[in-house]
């Protein structure tokens, strides 16, 4: 079975991320295997994630987007790609697929020995009327027919706030035209907690697109869109981007497993519950690194490494699939918006432990021209210090901080591990304390004991049950915006001032965390009952204004 | 011991990176202890690593170095610092130091329960006549100096290529000076191999800096340096930046034991041979993650945490060090240099072996506007997989994948592991197959035996055995410069012109090793001795032609 059998015939559908991943992969693993690649659009091997860059210009040339072509593909790796060909059937008795040329309708059979599925996901459409006018993105065939609406085009709808929908509207704003960006919860980008996602509504907003949170669209009109609060906004072009869901139908009819979030069901060698049947990508459901239920996540580094994943199996080279953490990262207006694994909404949902750390450091050394601050959060198992996810925002260097934590995850390294690890250092790169080391020294702090912290959303409630919330910034700082009760004691005054601080517990912060950090262990061995707020004033401050 | 006593006096000799470090956290941790910081130099807490850029007037103001005074570590954080004040001694036996006000020369005595030594190193000046017109740059004071000589100064020789020499150059080109590099070895940044410093020479010298190599100074005129190849060059400034010196003085003359390489020798806690002594950064040899013996590594990060788990040990927090990979990057004329654990120079001269791999990935996804080709290269221990080193050279995103792999290495991943890395990936950060992934697709490929390679220099020798070298780019590029010898069939021809090949063992190579490798797969059944030549004809041209 796992052996390289003479002109062993494989079947792949789906030409893409993962069905061609595989399909190269597989050449290079096996000379002489009869490779057939079967794709119902007319193109393979294209870059889906540059899609809404072509749109709005940025990648001028359509042909950027065209990786390889059918010919290329046949003369390097003598891969024999069909496009305009859809595979409708499974006969998983007599293995094989009937597939069927989408102009013509002739359909032919093609037997295998292995059939690989890698047929994406499809853009979900809600039955809202005039849906037939949205336009959803997800090929090159979208991608014409967007570029050709916009043409004429003055204002555009870009229906929801996920990672797509918020390419396309930086890209349609790109283009000059005026964008409203409407998401029917309250918040874009679902991966990211409330006080995480604030910096992004900001953005969205001063960056000249009309955000529309928290009303979805009822009504899709010829010029424009009518919104759940009765509201109505032109809309010459409408882009469909609420999200997708696996493409299952094939794999369903075929009698293959498919799982309970509407994934096809793969073992940990991206096997369905056909031996003969491999399946990857957006397609499948993937079990999940931090979790014990299968979780979907439609991203292209996934595709590609289980597409490869399954040419090595099928040449008896595979290893077990790790699970998957959905690393993932959008620019949006100049904002690196990226996270890895869990997120606080997920734990909370899943009645799971877990510790919070908010931190705002900069992209790079301060005294360094340029650098930014970032927020970002970890997210911890307090039993184990075990990292369970992370989440950054900023203009610069977000990206680098995400993928470290993604591979101190990989690697099983705890929270406080971070602390220590030796990341490169110039002043133009990071700092020598660099912003993955600050997450650890706080981790340690915590996990410790050390530092007792309260959350930005325990504020109120603290203050309801005695807490004083004693801000340590300067006066000036507290003059411009404060959280409401607070009293102000700057931190480098407050050994003078002990006197002044009111009986009862105290809840100290400053502008992100580290001045009260100093203010905490000035305090901690008076005895008193004392917290930090995590994350401080701004991160008080997002997560009390999320949505506006 | 380790228990914190009521008022414990500390004392610190050191007042930058690793001695103001340690002073904050343990104020932080024991608000009752004593804390005295002793620094010879007029200034606490300063950006060591920003003094290139301050002088070349990127960043502006000099108070930007200047992150804290005495003044405000005493508001902050109740510290007793003492500027202009040597530590000359030191008792151990009544456990005090004596120290002297550099001006005055008056002299004082501090007790201390623990004592911190972080004085750093010094600047190496090889005794060359005229050496007393070189400037070293290591303190405020060096940088004043350095400010006000180049005041009305054209020309400038930087002597050695290390970090801070190519920072150094660098900014002196930014002020609009003449400046000659001159390195005595054949290249610059010794933690790089040849053929990765090749495109640094290229830059530097299109950059317009006059590169001397192999040619170290012999004389320090007026206005001039003499070459050892006896040419002689402008040099209105000379600066002295050949390395640096564990900075001892004061531990030896105490009597704590020095290790071979001149650093004091610390334990796992930072101990010295005194248990009521600790050193931390620069002045101390730091335990090799890689190796056996002791390592010099004058880095800020390390310095900074070494200075922290000091304070904690004290605060009876502490846990061992571990060892130190020495990651590093500078950045140079647009070019980000970066290094982490053995290069292939180190492995060679202590016998050990190792499997390299060379790569050329783009800094993102190529299709995407902006992207540029880095050059990366992996050390990996071919028995175990264990990631022994990397080295990259790149205008972008090579910071981010030397973190990446420096934290998989902490985190004990295998290069063969590197693949299954899931990175987050949008057109403008990554690539779906991220640049760390595809190094891991090429380790495990070597590392199963799928793959053999021959290394550039293995090149002639392999050519002289009887290898014919087969050039599988296309004519145009073969035609623009090829390996003296190879014959030129492009790989998408080759399964059609399989009978044009000699017979004999076949080295393949394309532009960097990718159309090589699927050229290899090709013919990998076909029974014929086939090797790729690793990093493709780019690695073979830079590590054959280096120094130009
Ligand atoms: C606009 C856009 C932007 C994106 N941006 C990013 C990003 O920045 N980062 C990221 O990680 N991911 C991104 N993604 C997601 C990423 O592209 C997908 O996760 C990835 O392509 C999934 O690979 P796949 O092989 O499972 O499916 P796909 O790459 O979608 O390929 C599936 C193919 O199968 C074909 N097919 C389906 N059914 C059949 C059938 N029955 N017969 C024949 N052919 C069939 C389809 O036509 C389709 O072309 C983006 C996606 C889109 C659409
Ligand atoms: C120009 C320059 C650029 C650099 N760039 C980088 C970079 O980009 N990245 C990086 O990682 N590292 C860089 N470094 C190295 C980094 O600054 C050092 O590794 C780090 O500062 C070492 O910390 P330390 O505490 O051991 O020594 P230092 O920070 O050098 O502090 C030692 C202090 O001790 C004082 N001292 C010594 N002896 C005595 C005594 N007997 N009594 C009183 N005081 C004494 C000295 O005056 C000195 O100020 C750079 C260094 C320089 C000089
Ligand atoms: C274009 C496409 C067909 C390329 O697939 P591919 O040939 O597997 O990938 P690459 O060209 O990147 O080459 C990777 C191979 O080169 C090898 N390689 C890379 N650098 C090498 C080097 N220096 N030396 C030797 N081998 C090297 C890798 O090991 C890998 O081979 P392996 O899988 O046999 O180990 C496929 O990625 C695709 O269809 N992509 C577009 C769709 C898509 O991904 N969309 C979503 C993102 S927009
Ligand atoms: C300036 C200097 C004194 C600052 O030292 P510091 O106070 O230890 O460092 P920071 O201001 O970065 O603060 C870090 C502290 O804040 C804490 N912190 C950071 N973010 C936090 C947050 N959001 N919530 C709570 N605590 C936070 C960290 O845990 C750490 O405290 P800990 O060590 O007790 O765990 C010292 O770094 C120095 O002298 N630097 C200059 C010299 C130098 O480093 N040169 C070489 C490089 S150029």
């Amino acid at each position: 079975m796992t052996t390289i059998v003479d002109h062993m015939r494989i079947v792949i559908v789906g030409g893409v991320a993962g069905g061609m991943s595989a399909a190269t992969r597989l050449r290079r693993l096996d000379e002489s295997a009869e490779i057939t690649v079967v794709e119902r659009s007319g193109y393979v091997s294209f870059a889906n994630c540059g899609l809404p860059y072509h749109v709005g210009g940025v990648i001028e040339k359509r042909s950027a987007l065209l990786l390889q072509t059918p010919e290329s593909l046949y003369e390097r790796f003598r891969i024999d790609v069909r496009v305009g060909t859809e595979a409708v059937s499974i006969d998983r008795e007599a293995k094989q697929v009937t597939v069927r040329d989408v102009e013509t309708r002739e359909e032919s059979v093609l037997p295998y020995d292995k059939l690989i599925l890698s047929p994406g996901a499809k853009p979900v459409l809600p039955p809202i009327p005039g849906i037939e006018r949205a336009l959803p993105l997800r090929n090159i065939e979208d991608t014409d027919a967007m570029v050709a609406a916009i043409e004429n085009s003055k204002t555009a709808v870009v229906i929801g706030g996920g990672f797509i929908g918020l390419e396309v509207a930086e890209n349609l704003l790109h283009l000059g035209m005026k964008v409203t960006l409407v998401e029917a919860m309250d918040q874009v980008m679902a991966p990211l907690d409330p006080e995480m996602v604030a910096p992004v509504h900001r953005r969205l907003r001063s960056g000249g697109i009309d955000l529309r949170l928290g009303s979805g669209v009822t009504a899709i009109g010829e010029r424009d869109v009518t919104l759940a609060d009765g509201s109505s906004v032109p809309a010459d072009v409408v882009v469909a981007s609420i999200g997708v869901r696996p493409e299952v139908g094939l794999a369903r009819e075929a009698g293959l497993k498919i799982g309970e979030r509407g994934g096809i069901t793969v073992d940990e060698r991206q096997l369905t519950s056909d031996p003969s049947i491999y399946a990857v990508g957006d397609a499948v459901e993937k079990s999940d690194a931090l979790g014990e239920s299968p979780i979907l996540v439609p991203l292209a580094n996934t595709a590609n490494l289980q597409g490869r994943r399954v040419a090595d199996d099928i040449a008896g080279r595979g290893r077990p699939a790790r699970g998957v953490m959905g690393t993932a990262i959008v620019g949006v207006l100049g904002l690196q918006v990226a996270v890895v694994g869990m997120n606080e909404k997920r734990l909370r949902s899943a009645g799971r432990p877990y510790r919070a750390i908010h931190t705002h450091p900069g992209s790079h050394a301060g005294y360094y021209p340029g650098a930014t601050t970032m927020a970002l959060k970890l997210l911890v198992d307090p039993e184990t210090d075990e990292i369970l996810g992370a989440q950054g925002v900023g203009e610069d260097g977000v990206d680098k901080r995400i993928d470290v934590i993604a591979t101190a995850m990989a690697g099983g390294l705890k929270a406080s591990d971070l602390a220590e690890l030796e990341l490169a250092y110039a002043p133009p790169f990071g700092s020598a304390k660099d912003a993955v080391n600050m997450l650890g020294f706080v981790a340690e702090n915590r996990a410790t004991g050390w530092e007792k912290c309260k959350q930005w959303h325990e504020v109120a409630e603290a203050q309801n049950d005695g807490w004083t919330v004693v801000d340590v910034r300067t006066p000036r700082e507290f003059e411009a915006g404060a959280i409401p009760g607070a009293i102000n004691i700057p931190v480098d005054e407050l050994r003078e001032r002990l006197g002044e601080l009111p009986d009862g517990p105290l809840l100290l912060h400053c502008g992100v965390g580290i001045r009260s950090h100093v203010a905490y262990s000035a305090l901690k061995e008076s005895g008193r009952q004392i917290a930090n707020l995590d994350g401080g004033y701004t991160t008080w401050w997002a997560g009390t204004h999320f949505a506006s």
